[in-house]
Order: C-alpha cells, then structure tokens, then sequence
C-alpha cells in the first residue's frame, strides 16, 4: 500500500505535500502507467487524514493530467511518457530560429530572469471583473451563447472593437471589414488563404522569429527585407519582388523603430503600384506606447484599401483570452465573404460577449490605462538601475518609447559571445538581436533585447545587477 | 424627435417592441448610419414609458450590432449596409458546391422546414449544467485559466476524451497523442500543415462538399474516390495515385454506408504500403448509432500507426461549444511536435477546463444517451410517418442506422428535378444526394438526402406531409 511521510510536509498544506509525494512517485516512475491509486477513503484512512485532503490531491493530479479516473473503478496513473509537460506556446512568443536555438531554449532549467518572453504578468488581469461579466452572460444570453456566430465574429464585438479604435487610436473603421480568429497565428494563416499561395510574402529583417516559421508551415518562403532607421528599406523591398510584406510600424519588433510618416507613404505607393500588393501591419503593441505624439496607423491614411490592420488582445488582457482580430480592405473582405465564410468563426460566442462586455463597459480602457502606467514605471526603473550602476557606460540604452522591451548595447571592447555565455551560466535568459535576423549583421551579436514584461518589478534591481555581473571584465585597449 | 406608437405593440412585451420599432428603421436606412440616438432619459419621458424599458431596447440592439455605444456621447446607429445579418457558418454544414446550389440556399428566405441543415436542436443542449460547470471554473481556476494551454490542448481534457473513448468506442488512446483544435475545419487546416502540400488528397465521392472546399482554399486539388456498398472502392484508390484518403467508415455521409470488416482491412493494407499513406477517419456520428452491433473504429484496428482519428464535440454538445479532436497515429505526433508546437492551441482554457468537468462528471455520456434516445424517435416517427402516408410505395428509405439522416428514394418514373422544384417552391430545403457528388451517376438525382436534426419532433408529420405534395402526380407508365 502506498504510504507517505506527511510530517515531513514542511510549510506547505496537508493535500499540496501529498499532491507533490504522488507526482514525484509518477514522474519518477515508481508508480507506473495505469496501476491503481488506493481509493480515497482508503488511502485517507491509511494516512490518518481526512478524505477531503486525499479528495483535494487527487483532485489537482486529475486536472494536470497525472491521474485519470474511471467512473465506479478509481483513479489510475496516466500515460505519461510522451507528455510533454514542458510543452507551451505562448502568442508572440520570441523564439530563436531552429538552428540558431541556444540550449536550454525550450526548457524550463532553473532560469532566474527570463528576458525573451513577452508574456505579461497575468496577476494584473481583472480577473474578477472578466468572472462577474462572464457570470453575467451565463444568465442573460444562453439563446445567444448557443447560436452559431458569424464566420467574421459577433456584430456587437466588431463593434465594440470598431469603436474602440474610433476612440483611442483615432481609426474610423467599419465593423464588417473586421474578422475575428482565436489568435493572431489563426488569422495568419487565414490571410495566406486569402491572399493566396502564389503571392510572395515579406517580413523585415530582423522580426519576429515566428511569422517566417508560420509562413514556412504553409510552404511558402519568405523574403526578409533589411531596414535603414525608418523601418523597411524601399529599394531592397523593390528587389525582393514581394507582393506582401509584414510590417510593425508603430514599435518594431525588436529594434523599436518608429517608421516616420515619409516611408509610410512610400510603402503605401510601393503597394498602390500593383493590385496584389498589400501591407500587412501588425499594430501589436500600439496600446503601450509611453512617449512623443502618438503615431497614427498606416490604416488609417491608407486610401487606396492596401492595409490589412492586425491587432490581439492576448496581449493586453491575458494571452488566455486567444481573440485576434484583422481589418481588411473592402476589396479583400468582399473575397473573404466569397471564398472562406464557410469558415466557422474559432472564438467560442461565450468569450466574443465576455469581450465585447469588457470594453463596451469601459474595463479594457481602465485596464489598458492601468497597464500602460504600470509597464511605464517598470520600464523606467530598469533603465534608471542601469544607468545608475557604476559599470553603467558599459550599457547603451535603445528604443524605450513604447511596448515591453527595448535594446541593449555594448560597446565594441567587450566580447559579445562570452557576454551570452556568461548570461546562460547565470541562468539568465537573454536573446542577441542577431536571433532575430536571417543573415544578421555582425553589429548585431553586440546589441541584446530585453525585454521585461515577465520580470516581477520587485526582482527588477536583483535582475539588473545579474546583466552587470555577466559582462565579462573587459576595458577598452587603449592603442 | 423619434417618436413610436406603443399602443400597437400587440402580444409584445414593451421593451421588444421598441426594439422591433427601431430595427425597422435602421434597416429601412431610415434611421440613417452614425446618427444619433435620443438619450435614454429623453426618450423615456418623450414615450412617456420607463427609462429601464429604452435601456432594455437599446441594450438588445447593442448586443445585436444595431447600434454602438460612446461613453459619454450616448448610442448611435451602426453602419449596417456591409453588415451580412444572415452570414452563417455551421460546423458539418451540408452546402451545394458553389456552381450547383440553388438560388436561396445562403439566405433564411422564409424555409419553412430545412432538411439540409445538421445543426442540432439546441433546446436539448443541458445548458444550466454546463453554466454551473462554467461558474465553479470561474471560481476555483483563476490561476489556470491565466495560463497558456499546451499547443495540444491541457492534459486533463485530453485524459479525459481519452477516458471516453476507452469507455464507450472500446478504443485505447494515449492522451499525448490527442490534438484539441477550435473545430474541424481548424484541425483540418492543420493536418495539411502537418502531412504536407505536397500530398496527394481524397475523399469519398459522395462526400461532404464541405471537405474539398477546405482542401481547394488551401489550394489543393482533391480526388473523388467512386464508392461500392462496402465504402471506397479500392481499384479507384489506387488509380487515383491519393496519398490521403478521408473517410467516414462508421457511417458514411450521406449514403449511410458502414463499412464492414473486411473493406477496412483492405484500406489499412493499402496504407502500409508507403509511409506517405494515410487514412483520415472522420468519426462525426458514432455516438448516434441507433442498432446492430457497434463498429470498431478503424483506430483501434491500426497496428501499423495509419490512421488518424478526428471528431467533435460540435455535434454532440451544442455547434457553440466549438471543440473537435483529432488522435495522432505516434510518428505523426512526434512530427506535430517538432514542427507545429508553436502553434497556439485555438481553444480558450476556460471551454476546455468545462469540457474536462463536463466528461468526467459523467454528464457527457448522459446527454449523448438521451440524445441518441430522443434521435432514434424521431427517426423512428418519421420514417412511420413516410411508411403510413397513402403515398408510401412512392418513398424508399435507406441508411437508417445511424445519426441524423436517412436517404429517399424516388421511383424511376417521377421526375427528380420536377420534384426539387416543388420542393423550392414549397419552402423545404432538400438536398438531391447528386449535390454531394463530383460527377454524379443519374441514379442519384432521384436520391435526397432527408437530414431530420433540426427539425422539432412535433412537426415532423408536417413536414412528411410537404414532402408527399411535393412529389409530382406521376404514375409509373405501363409499356
């Protein structure tokens, strides 16, 4: 039968120790796919506690997938060999191209202070607000909650989103070009059936590793188009031969270029030029910017129907709200409605209302308000611990306006590899922007991302001085 | 100032009508886009009716995508002339190819029995159950629910679907190698992404029209693979040079066809001869099987990982309720690992987790019992109906076994097309079995497809009824 040592449970409660003592038994391999657990009343008596503790572990081991239960039977041990526990996917995740993937990468191995994820901290989330409004829709709209939405995403949400760019990033959008998808990869992919699988796609170099790799999954290549201070370069996008290219003009990802208006409208007569040309703009992380006038986006000074405006809200609820949504020109949402509104719409009805409460109730401006500050003060704290460390001329500071990373740079004297290592020994995890090129400048391996937004402000000096420890002790050669 | 006649609202309750009222004007552009609204107050007094009954009216408007709301500016009315009210999507959906269908067939125009749709009544759905579930998640995941899911879906959801089918199909499924996904279309898409654009793609002929329609947008050609009473035939197969062929062996949409024992073995066969094979099993209906002796999946026969499974929750709970799964055979699954990971799981955690309590609370099985009940009646009922009608010996009944339709056949010597015209001018959808072929034989124009799900029980002798008097008043002819 088996027992356990419960006095040994330390500070923790009675039915988390027993919780920890049968998962370590499982992943260990002591207790072996689908043997028996005792039943519960067995077992608590056996172990001089109550039924409910045992109720309560096995209860936490059944919904993480450890145990599994057989109606009248019991509960049995899962399968878990092939269960990737580690396995995570997170919306724009920051990741290494494959080739490039430093070890350690994709595993959870004791890091410290992860600075690749974008993953925002979700305690911020209201999340009692987003339970009351969902309780609420329980109770008003069960009708509604069992229809089928449209393939585009309820009226009153396209609305609701309609409006909110009308208010807060002076867009005047109509809802029927909008399409909602669960999560911008979704929508991703829906494009490429829009749009074709003969058109040739673009992104900037460097970019987010992940819109290559979706491309990729589609068959497709795409062509990486270097930059200048402004954003994509014309004359190498001409080159490429594109008839697409993605774009974040408000805060590139990651170098933090704001594209000025002048190459906005290049890059709006570059895609006038020919009918299957369109801009893609990715407005991710518009919501947060913090200083200097406010960009407007290229759809809204778009007037030939080129620009196909993407935004989510994974980013600036929680990443478990998967709602994305793009904008499309009248032309490209008349051939949406022709070709793929047979297309069931991804996001559950239940959390297309839950959103549309949220904003149309004021929550998500408040929170998007709240948020903004908060990263703001995270954001000037870590650079005033930079700047006021001794070994701060070490350190140059770029692209601070807006969203949840910026970049650093050290000076030409200091080893750059040797800087990384010292970064994955200390169990920090830090990504070089050369990860984010296909052919990077050798300028790039000396300027790093961070990117702070899953660093607790309280751990933000203890991280800071981390980076500092990891330079390696090198001075200028004076020759 | 906007003003209504209240005295004329008839049976309505006060709110619905002024809802109706103003519907109608902003439909008949009388009330014209981005006007504004009386306030709430104003109009209230002006009505001389309570303020609560405008904010109900307009409340529903809102919800509905009529109007928008600005904070602080009141309600105006929504550009309603792109907005499709009628666009629909429906998991399953049977539709016309685009060059067949029907003048009507996208459009509600006063159908007063639709025997095309396999939408499900959702009256039956246990909606409070499922809402009780939903606030107890609410209350006791908050952590969870904030987390990203696995790209595969969260592990206690697949132990759970996994349990299921241990359970009730006899099949033995290890939850690693299960793939939630926001639909079958979405799980589609992602097996394309999975298997290749460079595969070679079948399907039965008949079939879904739905499936080839996926495949064309992915710019894929698809094969038709002729049927014999067991199912795909074989030589067909193999002429065609398909690398995938997607099946229904359980039920075969929409002849009925159960493949037998001996067909099946025939298509793994042919499977294990390239590694590039493989067999899509689309288990859409099993739940529904009314009589004779339950039939193994094809799964659970494959000994040599050919076959991957696919099914959906879509069907069997409520289309709201947008889940479907598909299970990897093990190289595919390593495969889906190493390339797709990075996908985001489509399906919020929230419905998962509900899904998850809903499964192993036992609740699932006894909501597919009373449905397969309250199907089999109605099955039952109407096919008495059809056998007692005067007219009978004009009717033949086939493929009854199992889900929600049945085919009719017609005698040679009344005119099929004839009768589809009745048909459309007497206000029923009626599918012609040749609709669901590419290349259909003449014999299957006077096949239809009578698919009963939404129709409620107690019109099923109505719309029986309609039916026969669609048929043309013909009589065999003696030669």
């Amino acid at each position: 039968m088996l027992t356990y040592q419960l006095e040994n449970k330390g500070g923790k409660c009675l039915y988390e120790f027993l919780y920890d003592c049968i998962k370590k038994d499982i992943l260990s391999g002591k207790l072996p796919a689908e043997s028996r657990l005792p039943s519960k009343r067995t077992f608590a008596k056996n172990l001089g506690i109550s039924v409910v503790t045992v109720e309560a572990s096995y209860s936490l081991l059944e919904d993480e997938g450890y145990i599994f239960s057989v109606p009248k039977k019991g509960f049995f041990v899962s399968d878990i060999k092939n269960f990737n526990m580690t396995e995570k996917s997170e919306e724009n995740e920051i990741r290494f191209p494959e080739a490039a993937a430093p070890a350690g990468n994709s595993e959870d191995d004791g890091i410290l202070f992860d600075f690749t994820s974008s993953r925002t901290c979700t305690d911020e989330f209201p999340f009692s607000v987003w339970a009351r409004i969902s309780r609420r829709i329980l109770s008003e709209k069960q009708n509604e909650l069992l229809q089928n939405p449209p393939a585009q995403g309820i009226p009153a949400l396209r609305n609701a989103i309609a409006n909110h760019l009308r208010q807060f990033r002076g867009m005047n959008v109509n809802p029927a070009q909008i399409i909602v998808g669960a999560g911008t990869e979704y929508l991703y992919g829906l494009l490429i059936l829009l749009l074709g699988f003969d058109r040739k796609y673009a992104v900037e170099n460097p970019s987010y590793t992940k819109i290559p790799r979706i491309y990729r999954t589609y068959g497709l290549e795409c062509r990486f188009i270097d930059l200048d201070d402004s954003g994509v370069r014309m004359d190498r996008l001409e080159e490429s031969g594109a008839d697409i290219i993605h774009i974040s003009p408000s805060h590139h990802f990651p170098t933090g270029i704001v594209m000025p208006v002048s190459r906005r409208y290049e890059l709006l007569k570059w895609a006038e030029e020919s009918d299957d040309r369109y801009i893609i703009e990715d407005d991710y992380d518009s919501e947060f910017r913090f200083s200097g006038k406010p960009v407007p986006s290229l759809q809204s000074i778009d007037i030939h129907g080129k620009v196909i405006y993407m935004n989510t809200f994974s980013k600036t609820l929680a990443s478990t709200v998967r709602i994305s949504y793009m904008i499309l020109p009248e032309a490209l949402s008349r051939r949406f409605s022709e070709r793929l509104n047979f297309y069931s719409c991804t996001v559950p009805t239940f959390e297309q209302f839950a959103l549309e409460r949220f904003i149309s109730g004021g929550f998500f401006e408040k929170h998007i308000n709240r948020m903004r500050k908060l990263y703001q003060n995270k954001k000037n704290l870590i650079s005033e611990v930079i700047r006021k460390n001794e070994g701060s001329h070490r350190i140059g500071i770029f692209g601070e306006e807006a969203g949840f990373h910026f970049l650093i740079r050290l000076p030409d004297y200091i080893d750059g590899k040797k800087f990384m290592e010292n970064t994955r020994a200390g169990k920090i995890r830090l990504n070089p922007l050369s990860a984010y090129y296909s052919g990077a400048p050798e300028e790039a391996g000396r300027f790093f991302v961070v990117n702070y937004s899953s660093i607790p402000a309280d751990k933000i000096e203890d991280a800071v001085k981390m980076i500092f420890d990891c330079l390696p002790a090198q001075e200028p050669v004076l020759r």
